[in-house]
């Protein structure tokens, strides 16, 4: 019987990972898309004040079973990974 | 015209971080019902032939614009955090 149990949860971890995959794409496209009108403004990539913005209306939503620490830990990694691809596309736009 | 541009990505982003946090507990709630059976089972939490499956799975299904590395590593963090709620979990266990 737990085994059964067991091999269902699994596939439902299965599935929520690709979920996870596709938002963390979704995500890094629209970053993506921000990072190019921020380069054609000569705005700055980086916004510390936006990114601690974000922080607090996420960790303002989170019920768990996570801490706030964690969650704010993941979302910084995302957040970097994302400001790395803004900096590639930049540096591309420089090799144009 | 594109400021507008910006605040439209940017609460399109905001959506997509809430969607994030989701499943991101969505996915500790798995892990700690995993970590429950496993735990009445007496079976190790931590199975490093599962988590290298889930990752070829996960990347094996990435379109980008991340990199494989790179969603590889985002993901090493969100398991890394699943058992660390998984240990919690065990602790208080242990307590009672």
């Amino acid at each position: 019987m737990s085994n059964q149990q067991l091999d269902q949860l699994r596939s439902q971890l299965d599935e929520v990972n690709l979920e996870l995959l596709n938002l963390i794409n979704k995500r890094g496209d629209l970053v993506k898309e921000i990072g190019q009108i921020k380069e054609q403004q000569g705005t700055n990539r980086f916004d510390p004040v936006r990114e601690r913005t974000m922080l607090d209306h996420i960790s303002s939503h989170n019920d768990g079973p996570f801490e706030d620490s964690t969650v704010v830990h993941l979302f910084k990694e995302i957040f970097k990974a994302g400001l790395e691809l803004q900096e590639d596309d930049h540096r591309k736009a420089l090799l144009v």
